[in-house]
């Protein structure tokens, strides 16, 4: 199943991708679930019942939203593929490197991604996001896959200057407008395994990052496994595992993204989030 | 006018702290804000004359919660003070170092900070923290204190040896249950001028930090001017403006906090937040 948050006619609302076809099943739950993320905690529990009756309309037409605009938490997963651990020159380490990103940071997919006016320096990280389902804490590696509600494709956009003005990523992870996520999510049993999946990301047509999970130096049930020592995971948490070597920033000449470029992250059956930059207005 | 988030027997509320009474005027105002961040939102419009008509409790018998339990955004700053900054050994730096807690590792004043199972490195940092009142983006220094709402006394509760990890502090500013943010918050109109307020935090009596806010490297307006270049504060975002020297993990041995110890964070005019250290169950 696929699920997503979309403004209809400037109504927000989620519901479920099927073809070509958005259902606006969060019209027939409103009174149980307001949200997707309420959706997500209960499992889905009635939503393909919902997707009998629920009102359709083209995908073409829906504005897409973040797939989860309000999420509790979003831990964010640094040098996780050993080609940008090296990019960046930073010392293997035994444990997962977490960041947080804010939840007002987002955007959606076709939305712009907003170049500030205080930097030049906007760089693309294609990344596989993972959507907690099941909450908990001091979650096993074995038990951790029973968690995830499903995937999506993030865009983990980054102003690097800020990035290093500190030893400390914050800033530059929580710019207004840069982290894209969507269109949608897949629940994992239509997703299937990971590790042979591909992640590309392409900036004007131009295949910038390319990699599959299989790469990754902490896998997903290890993201869980350490994040759940110290917090307790909820329903709608989103894990954004990391991005491949390519990165703008660690180019000869840098390539930083800029208004008007278009930039894509794909992963294979799960979709291709696209956005256009914009400068800030 | 103090203000906090409480529970009365079991039913949470936020109200109005004058003298040794708690005004429960969270029931009065139900239906205009369900809780404190709402309030402030509204710059605690119509508050003062709930007052009059409010249930009042002695705070002896109230449950103190985390001042906000639902903040958007948490932001910390860093190595804020130069005998920490030294102590640390970290570089001078021309911004703050900002890092992220989450909302679910607060707890109140006298509700328990928790030593986790997987670490003996529990330190504490007192700290000043700043609740946002009027939101914006791309707030001048001069205008930022404009928009504070309030003040609190917090305890940024760090697992020291997750927090080294990796180069992130993430994990270690994220434990359940470690960030202690309390008794109230006090309006700036009460609180006055800060620079010559000072902050002790005391472990079972004895003072381990002593500073006054005219030491920190950045002041108040600098970190809401900084924040606010990358992100829109909302009513109710809290900033954590950082911690003196004096830290446990710098002291030769180390000073780790243990269950049984009573550590207190006090800072004139503003009051004591105090709690004592439990082992996770």
């Amino acid at each position: 199943m696929r699920l997503s948050t979309v403004s209809l006619a400037g109504r927000p609302t989620w519901g479920v991708v099927e073809g070509d076809l958005f259902l606006d099943t969060g019209a027939v739950l409103a009174s149980r679930y307001p949200d997707l993320k309420a959706a997500v905690a209960a499992g889905f529990d009635g939503v393909a019942e919902a997707c009998k009756t629920a009102a359709s309309t083209p995908i073409a037409e829906v504005e897409w939203l973040p797939v989860l605009p309000n999420p509790d938490k979003i831990l964010c997963i640094g040098l996780n593929y050993e080609m940008h651990r090296k990019e960046t020159g930073r010392a293997e380490v035994e444990h997962p490197t977490i960041f947080a990103r804010y939840a007002n940071t987002q955007t959606g997919h076709l939305k712009p991604i907003i170049r500030p006016n205080v930097s030049t320096e906007l760089d693309y990280e294609g990344e596989l996001a993972v959507i907690i389902g099941k909450p908990g804490r001091h979650i096993s590696r074995e038990d951790a896959m029973s968690h995830v509600a499903g995937y999506a494709c993030y865009n983990d956009g980054s102003i690097r200057d800020f990035q290093r003005h500190t030893h400390q990523f914050t800033p530059g992870k929580n710019f207004m407008d840069t982290g894209a996520f969507g269109p949608w999510m897949m629940t994992p049993d239509e997703l299937g395994p990971l590790d042979d999946l591909r992640l590309q990301t392409r900036l004007n047509g131009v295949v910038v990052q390319d990699a599959t999970f299989s790469q990754m130096i902490f896998d997903i049930a290890r993201q869980i496994e350490y994040c759940s020592t110290f917090t307790r995971l909820e329903a709608g948490d989103v894990i954004v595992s990391g991005t491949p070597g390519g990165v703008g920033a660690k180019r000869t000449p840098p390539l930083w993204m800029k208004p008007g470029d278009i930039v894509e992250v794909e992963i294979d059956k799960l979709g291709i989030l696209r956005n256009p930059i914009a400068q800030e207005g």
